[in-house]
């Protein structure tokens, strides 16, 4: 499993690693309990504040952990954790403790209760800032408050669903266009 | 440019496309002008309608063109064209006619009235079902009524943003884990 060192991170550019459209690991904890819940559905709805909206469907365990704990952490897993964030979103911590399962190691975030994932690129404490649109949408809007990034690789080997159980590993091209963009578009 | 014979797609699977997280060009009309800006926050809310949750900045040309006209279409472009993606996103449908001066053909949908880009891998027409959090966040809530995608191929080399005018193009390299999943997780 990768180790990965890493740094404080400016919440205003987490951008960079959910606009590509990874599938993350969404860890959270309640009573107690911890969980972890694998997540394709997500969007960036604002930088600053830096808010990013989830769906989490309602049958998920995760579900009304962390709509009542109201906060949870975005872990960005690199290819090497394929496996597992695919057993992830496969089982349920209604049976099992995701952290021992998938020996991944719980660690201590500074702003939230709920765990960070040690072997993830990247971990995203976040807070529930508006749960007005869970009932209709499943869609919390999460507010990103502290960001925790790999020092390298620069461009990590992110994993993208592309449905009926096959997933996309990030490229290794790398196109730069900045000359080309308005400085306020970047 | 790449030119691409395309089929009927069912609507429901078109997070195929989406979720993996690719810049997408969006398509309108509305009094007779046409306009195309270049998208990166997007979600699927749900594939059954087939909801897809989409970011318009009020600043943007097509803001106005989407909410009133409330259609538009949802187009994938390939790494081919990802020059004029940069080049669409930094430039306003105000100034100029952006099929005109990127060299992009419009063609008719079938739901519609919003033009198909004839040279993008899939394009996926939408109809704006729910206006509600266009004030607060922005967010579109859009219904595809009608896909067409390419034939081949089938893993399309999509261009995913990463800021700073940096694009990660879509990796060779698939996973598959058809045999972990459970059947109604695929």
């Amino acid at each position: 499993m990768p180790r990965y060192t890493k740094t404080d991170f400016p919440v205003s550019q987490v951008r960079r690693f959910i606009e590509p459209g990874p599938i993350v690991l969404v860890s959270s904890a309640h009573r107690g309990k911890t969980n972890i819940m694998t997540m394709g559905w997500h969007m960036i709805m604002e930088f600053e504040p830096s808010l990013i909206g989830c769906y989490i469907w309602n049958a998920n365990h995760s579900f009304e952990m962390i709509r009542k704990s109201k906060q949870c952490v975005i872990n960005v897993p690199t290819a090497d954790l394929a496996a597992k964030v695919v057993g992830i979103g496969n089982s349920s911590g209604r049976d099992i403790d995701k952290f021992a399962e998938f020996g991944l190691t719980a660690t201590a975030g500074t702003e939230v209760s709920a765990p960070l994932i040690e072997q993830c690129y990247a971990n995203f404490e976040c807070r529930l800032v508006d749960s007005s649109l869970i009932r209709k949408y499943s869609l919390f809007v999460l507010e990103v408050v502290k960001a925790h990034v790999a020092t390298k690789p620069k461009y990590p080997k992110t994993i993208h669903y592309r449905g009926d159980g096959e997933f996309m590993i990030s490229g290794t091209e790398t196109r730069k266009y900045r000359k080309l963009f308005k400085p306020q578009m970047l």
